[in-house]
């Protein structure tokens, strides 16, 4: 282990919370749907029920992403057979310091009140900070087991930062569209996490081998975040989507990638393991493939077959990445990718920004109606003379941009995770709690009288 | 192990995949609420709000079933020591794909266009599929352990084929009333499992016996399972029922039966145990009763009490099946059951289509208001002169469809499961993931000099 | 083990079902927007659409609640090596039977319609069971191990009473707000639990020591019930809240104080552990603690920022009583508190009681709005003349009240509890499954032909 006081993890913790607490109170407020003012407002703007709050459109999609993320992410990195703890532990630790800086940071960009300078806050902004969350949780995907958590805390803080203003570029400037993130989240967090693993390469992580892979129920804990992820899908891309139409829309083009995807990534994994034997970690991973790769997509008129087809193709992507290029990825470009977020978010995602371009290149006002286009891509203001073809162009921009963010991005932390100051575990204590965790006694080691008192509790049975 | 070549599984994941996409390409567009001329059809239909669209009516309750499907089922089917993998992964594998083949299926019957010959999907269109796909699962308790994945994706083409038709029958010729689907999905799912596990019946099935059975953890795995489905019956029981009223009430009646369900399982599973112990075979499945037996009269008047009663009855029937009934069928009517269905489904649903007769038969206009009346049992178009006590009879007759496509249905397909091609496990390999699945090596297996060190530290402790 | 009779649980179980049955049959009705004449009451009301049916506003919040009593604090309490059948199934069965009986306590305070007598009850009622049965719950948590079911039923009887009229005097009688239950529901429950456990003292509890701790896996376990809790208690803390902004402001702030919670447990934990280590107890329950902290205030206009200060603090506290207050008031005030349940909702409750008469009475009208001041605090009716400074001091009477009532109903139940009838553990059985459940066998027990087999085919591959 690399020179770290025990006193770091405190210490971030405490000084960025409290710088938390400071910034809240200058900039953040609530907005007029979960303020007590609105009452008045609804009065005002002549809103006929409280039903049409924000809030019933969204927040049971905002419970279901929440469950993505906490749950989701976080039983998904319990698979290896000792680094449970840190699986879910610090996903939990970087997902709940990371929403409170994503809500500041986003908020700067996109609710910004210019009257009183104040960010207002409502369900889409929590929805928001969540997903901005799943960027640096994909990336810990990628160095899970092999990094501290100050450096987790670290990473999520420039990661959140980056998110933010790749979003801003993404969404707002270059105005393409992406309802479920595949560009803004999972290609972002993907090549930011990759590029982070690189820079912190390990010859020698061979020497924790030992601990690099699973038990019988670490898998099936496993598979607690893997269905939860895969279920909830369909609110994560339509949590954000317009209300109405585009909401229902996404949720059922969601549905169907990833039921696709599912079907290809069993017959892959049994094609090509030997005797045909299915393998828990594509089972795990690939099947969301199809979820990542719809993301953008999912609110236009993609069709249910379209969908379908998304999620095929990446169900076949994905489990090969698993079988062919994450061993190359190792071996050759010196990348270890511990969860493969490559094959799960970063392939998918850049599929999914392509199908996001061309579906939104052949819209039509025959498929769309009128102001079903209008509605759906968001030609107005500034953008009212956009047409689909150009739409298109932009969606395919903002691939590059996210993947530029992330690369540069991961780069960079890469290079500060680098210094030897963060507590980072030797290489024979990667994938491993131990470092970080106070450890239950094996269950083997129950002094042997209560092993004989069971003993004969079951013979006198 | 019969003759099964490894290439099955793909080929059939493939070829119907590719099926899928054929049939949803020709057939499967969106309705008018989830297309992007919702907008047009909005201000057309004079709707006020987008909140009015059947998204919000729905996706909670949605999202719900579908949680019990993958998770709910996926994780009661866990509890097998070795076999943890291929009851929540298979689960999953067969769901995905009976979902899609179920959009169609029920499609056709239910959701034709007849202007453009398209099935146009919503999101109830999405619950019926989940609805579909859980007799399939159900079915697939009966035999879990015993049949190879080829036969389940067989057991599910069939069964979600004849799920469409039997519901059609039931719901719309016969104009039974069956909102949690005791019948059309309970009563089916059970007979039709319970006939193929007769038809592939094994008789040296106590081989595997020392793999029959849980441990410690795979019963608290199993636990998930039984508490998402225990939770979220409710939502199951109200997700297609009318708006309003009828899915509040469906949801109070389900939470009511399966309160009064817990009580009386845990009361019989006392009594009959030695020492008064209680068995967690009956906890993770009795407790559920009172979900099923409730399920086609929760949308009806059965006042809370009622829904006590039969919550109460059906705990000590389940409970008293697992007991007596399962051995017995086994010993003497050459059916093994691996999950008890016939105690969690086959009973309880029987007596939730008798409970609906009866509840049916007895309405009248002083209790459910003359509208109300009309609403409840959709009185109107053909049935605009039905009356409750000839409703009663319809039920009745619900039932009995509901049997006899199980039974007739489960003996055709488990004569084609019997052909020696489907690569099913041998007697001695029943209730194990080896056959099927790469499976990492046992936490034993760790290398001695982790498990030296692990050894060392703990005495230092 | 106390003399008791085997047939004790079930004769408990069945007589008060029956009980449960015939009230219901006298008492308890749908109320007019879960009856079948809602149709007609709607057009009455002049309500415009079947959304504004209260099923639509609180029916999401609903399930998330559900899913927090069963799932969340059933698997929080399986943390223990060998009583996690305990944890998560007396959990299940002491709630199945305590909302039953608090729809009936409650009712007759809240929802006695007093022209036919009768208890008519809609989704809020349900939300509110499962309410009063959290209390109960937090009181098992400080007796986990240690008792009967039978004895856990009593508990429940008698909690679920004294909760009701506390209630009662909180929220009616002295005026008091209290959304999430600060008061209500843990202090009260927190108080009651700790009183019992007292009155129960085993001075000879270490000779269970061996049992008193966790496995790995089982606190990964845990860990599920954790996540359930902490995502889902913004639904917890604005589910019975005021529709519109009160309850978009409550999960609002409820989601800010429990992230902030996560960083200041984290840290203190490792602070002050050996190593700068991670304890998983701290993770697993303080992170909690400002859910329950921010309970009474979440739909007052606390800001943003307060909520962070408020969880900021309440991790520091929770995880300081951890480590310095339990083993303290073990040693000292002889109570045993199996899941520290004083860390994680007596102080924070109390804390919680205290935020929320500051911040009511400190509301004015420039913060609120005058309607919105007069919503918020439901100044109306016999209240129409109140003041937030005078409600402030009604909020703290309220904070009395629950520790009052805790206190005092917890050492007479605790009393009765004493009753050597209810066949409690001996003082070397507590923590085990084994009086209560028949256990499988251990996985070691595995017949050596088929570990042998199992190695062969390991061989093989």
């Amino acid at each position: 282990m690399s020179t770290c006081s025990p006193l770091h993890l405190p210490a971030v913790c405490f000084v960025w919370q409290i710088a938390m607490i400071i910034l809240f109170g200058i900039f953040i407020r609530y907005d007029e749907e979960s303020d007590a003012h609105w009452i008045e407002h609804r009065k005002h703007k002549n809103i006929s029920s409280d039903i049409e709050n924000d809030f019933y459109f969204r927040y049971p999609s905002f419970q279901d992403v929440h469950v993505m993320i906490f749950v989701g992410f976080g039983f998904l990195m319990t698979f290896l057979k000792r680094y449970s703890f840190g699986g879910v532990g610090f996903n939990f630790l970087i997902a709940a310091f990371g929403l409170q800086w994503a809500l500041l940071m986003q908020g700067w960009f996109h609710s910004l009140d210019y009257t009183d300078g104040k960010i207002k806050i409502g369900i889409e902004n929590l929805i928001n900070a969540d997903f901005c969350v799943a960027g640096c949780l994909i990336a810990y995907g990628a160095i899970l087991g092999k990094v501290s958590p100050v450096q987790l805390m670290v990473l999520t803080l420039f990661g959140i930062t980056l998110f933010a203003v790749e979003e801003f570029i993404i969404l707002n400037l270059i105005h393409a569209r992406d309802a479920g993130g595949s560009m803004v989240i999972h290609t972002f967090g993907a090549y930011y996490g990759l590029s982070i693993s690189a820079m912190l390469y390990r010859p020698n992580l061979d020497q924790s081998s030992a601990l690099h892979g699973s038990v019988y129920h670490s898998d099936v804990f496993a598979m607690i975040g893997t269905l939860y992820l895969w279920m909830f899908w369909p609110s994560f891309n339509s949590a954000i989507t317009d209300h109405g139409d585009a909401q229902h829309r996404a949720a059922i083009n969601t549905y169907l990638a990833l039921a696709a995807t599912v079907l290809t990534t069993m017959a892959i994994s049994s094609l090509f393991q030997k005797h045909g034997k299915l393998d828990m970690v594509h089972i795990q991973n690939s099947t969301l493939a199809g979820g990542v790769a719809v993301g953008t997509a999912a609110e236009f008129m993609l069709m249910p077959y379209g969908s379908l087809i998304v999620g095929f193709c990446c169900g076949i992507i994905s489990t090969l990445g698993y079988i062919y290029l994450t061993p190359f990825m190792e071996k050759y470009l010196k990348i270890q990718d511990t969860c493969g977020i490559h094959n799960l978010h970063g392939m998918p995602g850049v599929i999914g920004g392509i199908v996001g371009a061309i579906t939104a290149a052949a819209a039509s006002e025959a498929v769309y109606g009128q102001e079903g286009l209008i509605n759906t891509f968001d030609f107005v203001g500034d953008f009212k003379d956009m047409v689909p073809s150009k739409q298109g162009g932009h969606q395919a921009a903002g691939i590059c941009v996210a993947v530029c963010f992330g690369i540069g991005g991961g780069v960079i932390v890469g290079g500060i995770l680098r210094l030897p100051i963060w507590g980072d575990p030797a290489d024979d204590s990667c994938f491993d709690d131990e470092p970080y965790w106070e450890l239950p006694e094996d269950e083997e080691s129950i002094p042997p009288i209560v092993q004989y008192n069971n003993h004969m509790r079951n013979k006198d049975v």
